[in-house]
């Protein structure tokens, strides 16, 4: 059986378990149309929005910052971007911002990921290791049936991927050694990040994560212990 | 509606949803019978590890040592109990030792907690705030089936109750305001120091947690926002 001795599945979330990119557009698209912008792409907000999300965390990985929730770093991007499209942030009630920077807790799961989860639940302990706070996992999960055993991850750890210890805590908190807990993501560079830390590996590769033209994450860059089309594959191949 | 604006119930655990020491007692018995201890009572056997559990605690919480998880001290209080039960620590083989330790993993909710706990899901979020650590109610939940929505409790805040910060943390994590949470627990002293913090508070007795003979928490103490006989009623009295 593939990953023998595998207790935890831990999964990255935004793009692995969840498509951000139409969420977030989705719930941009009447607040744009709300604040007169309603000629800007949707999409192309999500993506503006998305851009700031690893160098925010950068700040804190890199010891300038200490641990921020990425709530809060969300919502500082999303002020951050709002004069790219036009809009005054200042002239948007503060309610209003908050509210769309619940956009992220509301993501819908890709077609396949909560029947492939909740199968791979049956045999093995299944939680998000993703750089999302505890309540934006915990309300996105109840929104859509995601089964979740627990929500561990950046904010349990006080560390954001892909540093070391965003994984090694995770495993200490589990009270497993690393070889016992799986990885499963979209992304060769989570995946090479958790291998250094002796954490196995899966990639399930998300092609439209970024769109149709999407061009990074196409293909396993590494010889992870397994690749799978999706989550219901996934499950597959981990029955014995 | 009782609890009108609550948003998150959180429950204290041991004694409030399972049965520690029923389970404890019934995971030594076969140990303490290996041991040559056959003669000792397993309830007193639990009673007796239980009893350095707030001792353990207390060093934490008074600063004199660092935060440690209920997994750690649990097994440090099984070292300590075995030669009042007249058996030499040195003389079990360490997973021995590990093994029992992991009783406090294993143990049963009582009759009503998961049909009622699966009906306030419904309409809240649920999670434990207990002193037990995140793998420690992790395979609690997943041995019995109670449907967490999240763990939370003293390894996510770093504290224990009834430091305030055990729930005040906890509510940061859940960015609720206090009021906008409920503890349910059997325990009026950990209601009563919940509620100092801004909590919501629901009294559910268990009138057997120190078996036939108990005498404490068989009543409420405090005017507590709700009070039930188990679960079930609890659902019925927070239903719209």
């Amino acid at each position: 059986m593939a990953l023998d001795g595998v207790r935890a599945l831990v999964f990255d979330v935004f793009g692995t378990v969840v498509d951000w990119r139409g969420g977030v557009a989705r719930e941009a698209e009447p607040f744009l149309e709300r604040h007169g912008a309603e000629e800007i792409n949707p999409t192309a907000f999500a993506d503006a929005w998305r851009r700031l999300y690893s160098p925010a965390m950068e700040e804190i990985r890199s010891g300038r910052r200490p641990f921020t929730r990425l709530d809060v770093l969300h919502r500082e991007n999303l002020e951050a971007i709002l004069p790219e499209f036009g809009i005054d942030p200042a002239s948007v009630p503060v309610s209003a911002l908050d509210e769309l920077n619940l956009a992220w807790h509301r993501l819908d799961p890709w077609p396949d990921a909560v029947a492939g989860l909740t199968r791979l639940k049956a045999r093995r302990i299944i939680a998000p290791l993703s750089n999302g706070n505890i309540i934006l996992m915990l309300d996105m999960a109840k929104r859509s049936g995601i089964p979740w055993d627990a929500i561990l991850g950046a904010e349990v750890a006080q560390a954001y991927k892909p540093m070391p210890e965003a994984y090694l805590r995770t495993a200490d908190v589990l009270a497993m050694r690393p070889e016992e807990i799986c990885l499963v993501a979209a992304h060769n560079d989570d995946l090479a990040a958790a291998r250094a830390c002796g954490l196995r590996t899966a990639f399930v590769p998300r092609p439209t994560e970024h769109g149709p033209a999407q061009t990074t994450d196409l293909h396993a860059d590494g010889d992870w212990d397994v690749v799978a089309g999706d989550f219901i594959e996934l499950a597959e191949r981990l029955q014995s």
